[in-house]
């Protein structure tokens, strides 16, 4: 017999393992919608990336699409994405994005456009609308603040499509810093209004 | 009976009919594939929009994968693109894209993206990365000339997918020169070498 001191301090580790699974399984997840359409993803394979079984993703997530939406929030990264002074928002928003697919191999946005033509991904467009383009929006002053926003989003997700999914040859190559040197520069000038 | 005239005639008449039908396929093919992953794509769906059986379908082009092969050229596309001196590329190269989106809700640069993932989407990468990435970077003079083109890559394609794909509010919405207006100027500071 377990002394109840035991007993608690089992059901703690049982949920932090709980807790660390629910993690790994939603990083995979969030790696996978963001390199594939929404139907060459398959819950063995996020099973597979995460170490766990497919039966165990289900116990946590209940199925695909239950996974899918928890997975299809932008908040936390639109937060690090827009956390700059907006004088210096095009190099860091580069930057940040960069350094993203340095440490995850997913990107966000890239998530938003391969889920987009699922019912479901009516949801993550919307989120990525609000709590991403309107949230940059928001920061812009001058004419057309919305459209430069748009644009601004728009730039980054070509960037990540073609860094991350099409590889192309130079721009898969590159120093990120070389990279955000080359785009940061017109990025700010549609995050100022000068463009 | 009919004469050899009569048969003659017939068989040129059925000749045509198959070009069209082909075409019309390919057409369909085109635009599916621009806005899905492949797994979304049905040959059922693409035989409904062109208005045949998907037993047509089949007898013409083998199957999913043969249709998606044939789907995969970019080199016509890629020759109007490019059509242009060098020094209004970045505005022709918008307006030619927006052009070709009016006209057939498609998109070829999209076609790359939604299909790199697949083991045929290799072939479409390399006729994208040849066909045009190259093209385009061939006619470039100064440092950096294949990452220049491949960053005027990723904005057109990133433009793409916001306006065809997410259809976000503004860029979905605006009159197709006002969006020249906004990005060719970025677009040929790249193709100069000034950015």
């Amino acid at each position: 017999m377990s002394t109840p001191e035991q007993a608690g301090a089992a059901v703690d580790e049982q949920r932090r393992d709980a807790c660390l699974t629910r993690a790994a399984v939603l990083k995979a997840a969030r790696r996978r919608f963001s390199l594939h359409g929404y139907a060459d993803v398959k819950l063995r394979d996020i099973a597979a990336d995460a170490d766990v079984s497919a039966a165990l993703v289900v116990k946590y997530f209940g199925s695909k699409e239950a996974l899918f939406a928890e997975a299809s929030s932008f908040e936390g990264e639109a937060a690090v994405l827009l956390n700059c002074p907006v004088d210096r928002l095009g190099e860091h928003l580069v930057r940040t994005l960069l350094d993203y697919h340095e440490r995850t191999q997913a990107d966000p946005l890239l998530r938003a456009l391969f889920t987009s033509s699922r019912p479901a991904g009516a949801t993550f467009r919307e989120n990525f609308e609000r709590q991403f383009v309107a949230a940059l929006s928001d920061r812009l002053s001058g004419p057309d603040a919305r459209l430069r926003a748009e644009l601004v989003c728009a730039h980054l997700l070509g960037l990540g499509a073609a860094r991350l999914v099409l590889r192309t040859g130079e721009i898969a190559a590159q120093e990120p810093e070389h990279l955000v040197a080359r785009t940061a520069p017109l990025l700010q000038s549609w995050i100022d209004g000068t463009a």
